[in-house]
């Protein structure tokens, strides 16, 4: 059977990697004939998880699989990127407060049992981290040749009394990044290609969803979105945000927090850091009367103390991110995808 | 570093295929440092799910990864198998009706669009056949020779007012299976290896929650105990029930059910059906005046026709399943592993 479908016969990298084209597959595959939820947020809204109403409180779901190559990078390893990356989604789901996680290993035949036991340790220190508790687990081992080592899927159950989507921008509100940009991809891309950068540029992985309660709390209903800019960096995340939102917007590039390394690293590979992967970091949409209050609140938390007000909404360009360079406006492109395969 | 793992350094097909060695490897890397958790039911207690206090009620959560080879084989495909899996998990938790479901999908870079939309077809379909909403996932891909085309993981929220665990038998209880044993793991042995009797063989992989419900009604509080034999078949799950329960168990082995079409292939390979998979199948124990009622009432359910009690729990042999043939009796032997790889 031939497929008409715009994301073509077969399945390709960049149908993985967090940008246009990995929309399009979402949205012309696995949502094709999903019913719309009868209450709640849910696989219709992309958002970062589902928010499923239960008594007076929301429970919120995510998942997330973890593939990234190499398992262990300057930073992190695996284990930590996945337990952050799921503490974060339900964090950026407004639930800061995780009830459990699940963890499931997928191994291939011959996987060094020693690898095996130092990423199972960083799950669990994570875990205690963001007080996360690991409550189930499943394990699969597949054949030499059929997995390359070893994959993690978490998913994370946390209840809020008030769920943040990430389509909430109105036209004035500000956009806050809670650190340096681009770091993480950065990170992987160097260890991987055996760059000279290598050992400047760490990850940020980490479990942010204190700093985000401390935000939350801060701020409270002005909050209005929030979204990690994971596969695809800042510009994907962005142009997600506003194209729900139905408001365009203005970033100020100096004011967008990025690392010696990673700016060095950025002008070396002729690689743009907004459209690089993070995985510590958040960016807030707050109404512009609590923007200043949000940041003291992400300032007084270690993990945000670069944290910065980058950008404005407005009422055009509609769906799209302006960047003011400080010599004129030019558009930001979306990524079609993050430029590097398997990054988380 | 050298380990000094009874697991050996390393990892190995039969540490995924869910008997003894499994088992170990559990114990030995999963587990250790993990906290006893505070309340609930947790991770140490290697039950089907998680089971955590929520006001009057439980929370159950539940994870698999399927890794299945191949992806479409006589009676179901991954996408049935993910799914049904989850929610039968849930279900033998006692929570028979599914929240929600994540799913959660890694693909090999140039994996055929049209397998990637019939599978997802089957989890759709599937999902309604359970009642069980998906309502969140991720999709990540891999590169070619990376990872074997598709694995997919699905995670389960349920609530439920009693948790069933796996461990509640006493002596006298009444062992019951809910149909014919070894379906699933004998269709893809049959398939994978062409064998003559491909095609009468059918994988048994149904969502059995909704039996399960009739079960629990009929049975109250006098069911005490459920798993799915899965990994491992018949026999590790009696296995992992009696030890945990502290019983023996006297199995009837002409009350077993089994297909005509598994009899034949078991006694061709000389492959215990015991020792295989199931997918659409359950495992209870019964307090003995209940029995019948129960039994009455898988009966009543399509999926049950064949349900039969098998076994007697009793206080000699603690942790064993003494087989009766007919013939005289015998140890039944605790599988090391399921016998075929990828077999969900």
């Amino acid at each position: 059977m031939k497929l008409q479908l715009p994301i073509g016969e077969r399945i390709s990298l960049k149908h993985g990697a967090g940008g246009r084209a990995m929309r399009a597959l979402i949205e012309q595959v696995f949502l094709e004939g999903v019913d719309a939820p009868l209450q709640g947020i849910g696989l219709a809204a992309m958002d970062d998880g589902a928010a499923i109403p239960v008594g007076e409180r929301w429970l919120v779901l995510t998942t997330d699989s973890h593939v990234i190559h190499p398992l262990f990078f300057p930073g992190g390893d695996i284990g930590r990127l996945s337990v952050a990356g799921t503490v974060n989604d339900l964090a950026m789901m407004g639930a800061t407060e995780p009830l459990a996680l699940t963890c499931s290993v997928i191994l291939e035949d011959g996987f060094p049992s020693a690898d095996l036991l130092r990423i199972q340790k960083s799950i669990l220190a994570t875990s205690r981290e963001a007080h996360a508790p690991i409550v189930t687990g499943d394990t699969k081992v597949m054949g030499r040749g059929e997995i390359d080592g070893l994959v993690l899927n978490t998913a994370g159950v946390a209840f809020t009394n008030r769920v943040v989507p990430d389509c909430g921008l109105r036209i004035g509100d500000r956009i806050i990044v809670t650190g340096t940009m681009g770091d993480h991809g950065f990170a992987v891309l160097a260890v991987r290609h055996k760059l000279a950068l290598e050992g400047e540029l760490q990850s940020d992985v980490a479990p942010i969803n204190e700093m985000i309660r401390g935000a939350l709390a801060a701020g409270g209903q002005d909050v209005v979105a929030m979204k990690d800019p994971t596969r695809g960096g800042l510009a994907s995340a962005l142009h997600e945000m506003a194209e729900k939102s139905g408001v365009g917007v203005l970033l100020y590039q100096d004011r967008i927090p990025l690392s010696d390394p990673v700016r060095a690293a950025a002008e070396l590979l002729g690689i743009d850091p907004l459209h690089v992967a993070n995985e510590g970091k958040a960016v807030l949409g707050v109404r512009p009367e609590a923007a200043e209050r949000v940041l003291a609140a992400l300032h007084a938390h270690p993990l945000g103390r670069n944290a910065a007000i980058v950008g404005t909404c407005m009422g055009e360009h509609l769906g799209r991110i302006i960047l003011d360079t400080g010599l004129g406006r030019r558009l930001l492109t979306e990524p079609e995808g993050e430029p590097l395969p398997r990054i988380c």
